[in-house]
């Protein structure tokens, strides 16, 4: 193979076989084919898309560069979430043990967050001596004792994705379906799952700026884990105002615990929770439909048993579970100020964007990937779109360890909230599903 | 700057600032900017392409990567020609005498063949101790004597463009035309011209295999052209049979040896060379149009004055003058094989990339940029199309030193002619003329 005359025929349109991508990815991982014909052929893919069955060799290449967990020894149905990300979003802190509880095996591997976007592996470390870098063989063992585990990925999970996606980042050719769907893809289906949720999310503070390009990368997501026998269902929902009423890590590690205790069961944060986890227990087997699935998880969520299978998890990777009832067991921040409404209405925007960068310039996220970040800081008692105030009431508590980066982080949430005489015409939530 | 920034607006099709393309630029030369980000421009210029202010810009800055010839103590008008590389393309070995002899001086640095394009280069070292590689100074000595020289690029002539042709080559990123433009312009504005004449080549022996893709490389190298503020004229030509009756090395040099004699005045080849070499004229300020340019070179012709201009250049290049009338201590062939017409009729097609092909395997050409040549080997008395001939009737004599490449080349040949019972529909040779 001449690796030019395959950029040449992406570069032209045409479909590539599966053999001269395998062979191209391969090539590029064991360093026979140098990063600029990767570059070249990224950018080619970038304007010429892929098809599904490109998309699928790709994501199977991809795949099986590198290790892929067993969990044979797993005899419950396998099946994990994927959100594509955004701000305030802790739904896999509630949902895996609530997945957990009804009887699925859920064996999550997470990523650390960057930019606005918080990570789950960054929210658990909050809690005091809790480890995310477990062997494959513990991460087994934790899933056969209480249902879920959560760790990072481990060394050698698809290596040709790791450097295909800093090739991308370096080369302005990240915002490609094809190649952001094989990338999630072939992480996720490493972990050894039979079924997947997918939650693709668009908005102010996601990726997708458009329910179209959510509804593109959803469906072509969908496409190839059916391709590759999996089940798998994309919801698409929004991430305009943040989800939940906090944004940091131990403060989300708070709400989620509050959740999981059965407090907030009409709010947005549960919605978008019940809703993708009722989708799991239907994939996994374990109800027939979403009502049945609703009726298993408020009885686990008030019978307490969600909340039971988070602190047997957190115990068996090493955490202080006495820190999710006693929340000044996690760190704290020691500045604590409200933003009141400067005028009284109805909230008509909070920009998840903006609340976000808030939080990030506080401390709680990272702007590089190697900065360390503050477990501390962050926002709560977010005002909800929709929601009425008056001049005075709070919108916001910013807690910060930092008066400079308190200052900062006030000028992006005064920016990000507007108040309107009238509430705004209202949004779904959940925008549509695609696949079961 | 940040690279992945300046490719992403690439990439988005916005037009790139001349600093942006400048910076760019320079810090891939120097090293600054990696293979894989310029890797990744060059697919998105493919795609997106360049305004001609964006072209100008990367020309400037590939010219100034090098050095540039100092040609300000030759006080005579600098005319250069330029072709896009042929089957047979002699041209430049008569243009340049004939031009040099009616007053405008010629500095010609000119290229190795590759593929089934001859060389100039490979065509001049025929001759018996030819040097085509000059000091600049000598260069320079040799135009101030006999108005012209041809030489090879000297080691820092827009080295930006030596490293990003490389890299094209290797990334499918070649066929562009912003790209192809700057490429071929820097190296001709490098050699410090005025003016400058194109033959933009069209059809079956040409990188360029329509009229219409021809058109738009020669529009878009006249404007660059005119931007950096150069007399300049394209003229796009035919190339679906060979130009003259010779493709080889040896076999080249004499034939032009002939034409600089005054022979083959009718013949396709001269047809080409002089429509060139009046426009050098033009734009030189040697005669006010083609019609008086025209009377000027047929003195030159007749006199001798033009191939006495190509002896003088030749002695001073360390060649062998003798060799320029006694043919015989020119490199030849050992077998010597006619091809013969299979049928009578009239001659429908001489397939040029297949004489150029033929050529090639006979030794006349390389494969590699690293192999060597055979001087003495090709292709004489090649048939034109229109012609008439009966059955048995000469259409081409090969020249061979290996029995077994002879074999391989007739196969080529005898692929490469066609006779039909009547002549086709005549094509123009010099299709237009764009600039000027």
């Amino acid at each position: 193979m001449v690796p030019q005359w395959i950029i040449e025929k992406k570069r032209d349109g045409q479909v590539l076989e599966a053999d001269e991508i395998r062979e191209f990815i391969e090539g590029y991982t064991a360093g026979r084919i140098p990063d600029y014909q990767m570059a070249a052929m990224a950018m080619a893919i970038y304007f010429k898309g892929m098809t599904p069955g490109e998309i699928a060799a790709l994501t199977d290449t991809m795949l099986h560069s590198g290790d892929v967990i067993d969990t044979s020894a797993i005899a419950l149905p396998k099946v994990d979430k994927h959100s594509t990300g955004g701000i305030g979003d802790k739904v896999s802190i509630i949902l895996a043990p609530l997945a957990a509880a009804a009887g699925v095996a859920v064996p999550m591997i997470s990523g650390r967050g960057l930019g606005i976007t918080g990570g789950t592996l960054d929210k658990l470390g909050s809690i005091p001596r809790f480890r995310t870098d477990l062997t494959e063989k513990r991460f087994i063992e934790i899933i056969q004792d209480c249902g879920f585990s959560m760790m990072g990925q481990t060394g050698d999970v698809a290596p040709a994705d790791k450097k295909l996606y800093a090739l991308r980042d370096v080369t302005a050719t990240v915002p490609s379906i094809p190649l952001i769907t094989a990338s999630i893809m072939c992480k996720k289906l490493a972990e050894g799952i039979d079924s997947l949720v997918l939650d693709v999310k668009w908005g102010r503070g996601a990726f997708m700026k458009s329910v179209a390009a959510a509804r593109e990368l959803a469906e072509s997501m969908v496409r190839v884990g059916q391709a590759m026998g999996k089940n798998i269902t994309a919801y698409i929902t929004s991430m305009n105002q943040p989800l939940g009423r906090t944004v940091g890590n131990s403060l989300e590690i708070i709400e989620s615990m509050e959740c999981l205790k059965g407090k907030h069961l009409d709010g947005d944060l549960m919605q978008v929770t019940l809703k993708l986890t009722a989708e799991m227990l239907v994939l996994g087997g374990k109800a027939k439909d979403e009502a049945e699935a609703h009726g298993i998880m408020r009885g686990l969520l008030e019978s307490g048993k969600a909340f039971e299978c988070f602190k047997r998890m957190t115990e068996l990777q090493g955490g202080d579970p006495a820190a999710l009832d006693d929340y000044s067991k996690l760190p704290g921040a020691s500045i604590v100020r409200d933003y009141v409404a400067p005028a009284g209405g109805v909230v008509a925007r909070v920009d998840a964007d903006g609340i976000g960068r808030a939080s990030l310039v506080l401390g709680g996220g990272r702007q590089k990937t190697d900065d360390g970040i503050d477990p501390g800081v962050g926002l709560s008692n977010l005002a909800k779109v929709g929601q009425a105030v008056s001049a005075g009431e709070r919108l916001a508590t910013l807690h910060a360890n930092d008066p400079a980066k308190l200052e900062q982080a006030l000028a992006y949430v005064e920016e990000a909230f507007s108040i309107a005489p009238e509430a705004p015409a209202p949004e779904p939530l959940v925008v549509e599903r695609i696949g079961r």
